[in-house]
């Protein structure tokens, strides 16, 4: 039958039918029915974030990475010098954007199974006088790792460098909050934990340091600064939005709300993934993460030993049987990654979880467990 | 009632149900059902310009002004030298997006009620051999009038130069020949002539100088010959594109096929520019362009000479009576805007007539007339 699949992947990811009806209107860009949505959804941006006093929230054409190089474009100076703790993929997308930009960049190493260790950043700050911001990625979607936010802000706070926080699986999900957590510049998308359809993506800048930020980019699509000022003085968008991808999100956004918001959507994905993990664990899974730092957001799991495993057929099996898996990102180790966020619940999890243990079936192998 | 207005805008426009019914479906961006659609978007664009022999089309992220300044950066060398003919706003505005990112800029004025002057461009080559690449601008929406594509791309191709063209309104809509008319890059977007919602542009980029745009580019979210490798090995997105965006443009090029494609489409623009000018001649209102100049995209309008006319009130009525305006680009007059594209006809173009009719009226505007 032709029935949508669940899309099990950190974003896109399933919207409810609601946010995706939102998007049966063309809106005209210039017209105040559509300032006032954008209105709208960056009054609530800041509110989950507590950062009306603190902070401004920018939208941005493109898809997550598009706003989180817009970020380090506006925030950093040319003569900026960036640190970035690497744990991951994302990581290193960051820092490889940031040196394309002609930013300085020096990468502090860390193990991919382990959050990122504040004492070494601020060491690493301690060591170089040079370096004026971090990129720290709040949750690492490349294996599912928490990195500890508030404690490399604090470092960041206390040394007086800038902190750029690539929060773009776990804004509104994890708790972020600006009144106690300093940050110059953090990213997020329309299309993860908010729940709306991918095409946008906002940064929250500093109130302190927005100003300064006059001039530094040299893009003039993500010219952050630019975009806060003329939307300051217009209430538009300096360039064509993606009318209907905010309309989308401000659904999402009022339904986020109606669930609780941020703890609600945090308990709900925390059933989510603790109803995936036992449940893959019943079948022989082992994630490649130690519960501890497990993310609520993305799971990654190791590979069946069973020589009948191939990615591939595992993934097409899976699709047959209504859910869309995500591959692996870890270059020394076979993996594949289950998002455990989007408009889904314990039921989804729990379906899930059958597709896995009927897919292993057809496949003929036995149990789920890793190599040793 | 609360019913959809109208939109008279450049894009966003008005769509029809079925390109904004596409929508209502979540993809999973890694799935191969979603490269389809990628594939096949590709394939029907490089259609519409006869491209399959001599360009691949990139598409990005992003509003069309994300494209061009990829464009730019993809294209032309750090070294390089852009020459733009400048008849209005787009012009500047490509001017300053590509002095932003580094690159040398020559701007050569010319007048904005009238098209730009390929025997300038071509003395203006012949005297500065540094000059690497031409930007043009195809309809420039500020005024609405059609620039020469043909004669300055010919003009190009003798001086061995390179060109890139901004068709973000007019492309579908006025004939791009690739077989005949040489280009590097030409740049267009979702929401305009083929009648897509707002979200991505695409990039036909010449096969002869792609392998050399290696390495240009110094944004990672705009390199295009990076997004073109990338989805050549696995016909992907590099980041996550906005799916919903994309399947809404796929609904909207299998309409533009069926309506008859690029003839169709320019026959019922120019039907709808006709009915519209003709019917604004008889209240009196006169066009800012002569009519062999003026592109069937978008009409610039004096402003009434009446002392009780007031944009911002004109604009209200208008859109009471169910019909959105654009504002004027002009900066030496007072001017408003009539877009003539989107999912619109000859009965829509007269009852907009109609509206402005009722709307003098309400205002007590005798005549739409300017100042002489």
């Amino acid at each position: 039958m032709d029935r949508d699949a669940i899309l099990l992947t950190p974003g896109p990811l399933t919207t409810t039918l609601r946010t995706k009806l939102a998007m049966l209107k063309d809106w005209g860009s210039w017209d105040a029915d559509f300032n006032a949505v954008t209105a709208r959804v960056r009054e609530r941006l800041l509110d989950v974030v507590h950062g009306h006093d603190s902070h401004v929230v920018v939208p941005l054409q493109g898809s997550g990475t598009f706003s989180v190089e817009a970020a380090v474009a506006t925030v950093v100076p040319r003569q900026g010098h960036v640190l970035v703790p690497d744990n991951g993929a994302y990581c290193k997308r960051a820092a490889r954007l940031t040196q394309m930009m002609g930013r300085r960049v020096s990468v502090l190493p860390a193990a991919e199974e382990r959050p990122v260790d504040a004492a070494a950043v601020d060491a690493a700050l301690a060591a170089d006088a040079s370096i004026t911001h971090v990129i720290l990625i709040h949750c690492e979607t490349g294996t599912g790792v928490e990195n500890p936010l508030a404690e490399v802000a604090a470092v960041c706070e206390r040394r007086g460098r800038g902190l750029i926080v690539d929060a773009m699986s776990s804004f509104a999900a994890l708790p972020i909050d600006a009144r106690s957590v300093r940050f110059d510049a953090l990213v997020a998308a329309s299309g993860k934990c908010l729940e709306g359809v991918p095409g946008m993506g906002f940064v929250f800048l500093r109130r302190a340091i927005v100003d300064a930020c006059a001039g530094n980019s040299q893009s003039l699509a993500m010219d952050l600064h630019d975009q806060h000022v003329y939307m300051g003085k217009t209430g538009q968008w300096r360039f064509t939005p993606p009318t209907h991808v905010l309309a989308a999100l401000d659904a999402a956004i009022a339904q986020f709300v109606e669930e609780g918001g941020q703890p609600a959507r945090l308990a709900r994905y925390g059933d989510n993934c603790r109803t995936l993990v036992d449940g893959m664990a019943a079948l022989g899974f082992e994630p490649f993460l130690a519960p501890e730092v497990q993310a609520p957001i993305i799971v990654t799991f190791h590979a069946p030993a069973h020589p009948a495993y191939d990615f591939k057929r595992f993934y097409a099996a899976a699709k047959a049987r209504g859910f869309i898996l995500y591959p692996g990102k870890l270059t020394q180790l076979e993996t594949f990654r289950v998002g455990c966020i989007g408009a889904i619940g314990r039921n989804e999890m729990q379906q899930a979880v059958h597709a896995v243990a009927d897919t292993l079936r057809e496949m003929g192998i036995a149990s789920g467990a890793p190599a040793l």
